[in-house]
């Protein structure tokens, strides 16, 4: 058979080799016989296979010592040999099928020598989109020893190739979010606005990447919208979109999404159609500035809580405690969110290559809400911020 | 406080109240002091509630004979209070938080009686965007009874206001499908042809149904695309995209989507760019005839597995056997798939009210994949084809 290419996952080849190395370091070093994968963003961080995630398993397993295989229903096989580089392809016919999955992939496991004590991700295949079957431990009777925790924290702190696709996501964020601000006038619909900037901002996107950034489906490229948070509704830090019309007055907070090789930054801004008001402009200009004191405090060697300490300070200093809705801002990478959160209960010790968003907002019921999200890395000696977006209140004024 | 308007949801609050109720019946004959519920579909299908799911929990929890209370971060208080019908909203200030929400939830449990033995869909708010806590047996100091099997089989029969809302689906699915077979020529992208296309079709349906199918993002409407499925590729069964430009010669597996109030109905056509081959016709015609084997065995009494044997039999029968890679469909509604599927392993007894795709598949490596899903709900005495779209070969011969 014709030796496929390298395939294109975004992270060098040595370097997803490295990420399953380290797992299986930890696997050796608990006395398990290998490690198994369910979970489809667990898969893509350590072998860059994307596929599409559904009641069908695909699964990937290694035993100490032995090669990664992956196990999918039959009709991945052939792009899976296509697209990636795994020696060990194995599949079964169906879901449910006559033989479950579940007892093929434990016939698979005996084969690769991985039995007795098992690391896997959960125990056993996740129950989405109506799957059901045998959890792993019983499948292979085996103990099963969680790795998730593990996984979590091995992703936590970002490589160089992985912070340069964040930067590169960030490009696409930008680019959106310019469009989404230049279509949000009023009478404009969130979703007219939302569908304009997104599919302007993809076309470019393409333009620039040829397909190299890891599209799932045909339209997935760069985005921009509200999602509801749109004059009172944007205090609902989570809103829901109405195809709201944006009139005069209303404060808005914006949205983006580019993944590059599943690779999320996240911009997001408060802005205000037409001249805001003196308590717009009050709680505006403290949303600046508390993200400011976020972006001081984070550096290796503090906690998240601290992080989040210094905007709740900020805010009680301000008398803004009765404008508080969320936390400082969260993790983020191959997941939109993840862990650790800039969070008053998260006791996570800040390192360098870690990856977040900083996004202290201040909402008031009855006007909106406000708040500027920036996705910044940390460096040995502070953060870089990798968005690059405007953030004073004349340039996120939108003409009435 | 004012009374909150009837939030709109899509079903009828009575019929909602319906479903809490069988639920309520099934805990109260299992002796369980009431049921959690932490699935975001499931709490949509018990509650109408559409939230964006995150690390941040959201729970819904009923005590036998109480009323259904829900408990979401503190930032969803307002917009819950303002567009749902819960009589008790419950929250706490964040996740992880200085007190973890399971903490909090379960002083809400016993609060509201629930304790002891307790239903649930899962033992705890499973592990999604980083969260991380306690089980829910652990925090409540219960017994946990798994609820997820009589949820979905609940959920396999749909009402009348269900297979409308999925009808009212498959008209923007039709759409979008016109519109992007109408712009996929040769030399366009798969992407261009999909932005363009579902840009137009959710504009129409926005048109036609005002903000009144229940958005989640800005930009939620209908789509249409490929998925890579172009070419050769169009035999991988779930490729991925990569922005293919379409050419002559081309056999093509479009998918389709378009959730009204979240339900789903799904439309896949094969198409050839310019003009068949003799082996095209020849499996594309077959595809066409067996789809029809599939639609006449589908009726109530027989199993899922006998649908799906028909398909297998007309296969071996005319030779075709190495061109099968899929089972014949799957139950489809508030999820893109789910429970029963039509294989041979599935001895679901299919009953009035299911909704299926019809989607038996024929692929050639090297050549394509030929592929018509049509979405259907079993009537009393056969079928109902809920999606309306040629299925011959010159309606889906694009121009070359």
């Amino acid at each position: 058979m014709e030796q496929p290419t390298q395939p294109r996952t975004g992270i060098p080849a040595a370097e997803l080799a490295a990420r399953r190395e380290r797992l299986q370091e930890h696997v050796r070093a608990e006395g398990l016989s290998g490690y198994v994968l369910f979970g489809a963003d667990y898969i893509r961080y350590f072998t860059g296979l994307n596929f599409l995630a559904t009641e069908r398993p695909v699964v990937v397993a290694q035993a100490v010592g032995g090669e990664p295989a992956v196990f999918v229903p039959d009709f991945e096989l052939e792009r899976v040999r296509a697209e990636t580089a795994f020696e060990r392809v194995e599949s079964y016919p169906e879901y449910p099928g006559v033989q479950h999955p579940m007892l093929l992939l434990s016939r698979l496991l005996a084969d690769l020598g991985i039995r007795g004590s098992i690391g896997a991700d959960s125990d056993g295949y996740p129950g989405i989109l109506g799957y059901r079957g045998r959890s792993l431990s019983d499948a292979a009777e085996s103990a099963v020893l969680p790795l998730a925790p593990v996984i979590e924290a091995m992703m936590m702190c970002k490589s160089e190739a992985e912070i340069g696709l964040i930067r590169e996501s960030a490009r696409w964020c930008e680019l959106a979010h310019r469009l989404l601000q230049e279509y949000s006038r009023p009478g404009a619909t969130e979703t007219e606005a939302s569908l304009r900037a997104g599919m302007e901002a993809t076309l470019a996107m393409i333009a620039a990447l040829g397909d190299d950034y890891g599209q799932q489906g045909s339209q997935d490229g760069a985005a921009a919208g509200y999602r509801g948070q749109i004059g009172p509704r944007s205090a609902w830090a989570h809103a829901v979109a109405h195809n709201i019309e944006l009139r005069a007055g209303d404060v808005l907070v914006s949205e983006t999404s580019a993944p590059v090789w599943g690779y999320n930054a996240e911009l997001e801004r408060a802005m205000i159609i037409g001249a805001p008001t003196d308590e717009m402009r009050r709680l505006f200009d403290h949303t600046v500035a508390v993200q400011q004191v976020a972006f001081a405090a984070l550096r290796p060697g503090v906690t998240c809580s601290d992080v989040d300490a210094a905007v709740m300070e900020y805010l009680e200093d301000h008398r803004l405690l009765g404008h508080w809705r969320q936390h400082t801002g969260h993790a983020i990478g191959l997941r939109n969110h993840e862990a650790p959160f800039l969070d008053l209960g998260d006791h996570t010790v800040i390192e360098p290559g870690m990856v977040f968003t900083v996004e202290p907002g201040l909402y008031a019921a009855d006007l909106g809400g406000f708040r500027h999200s920036d996705t910044v890395a940390v460096t040995p000696d502070g953060i870089e911020i990798l968005t690059d977006y405007p953030s004073d209140i004349e340039s996120l004024t939108i003409p009435a």
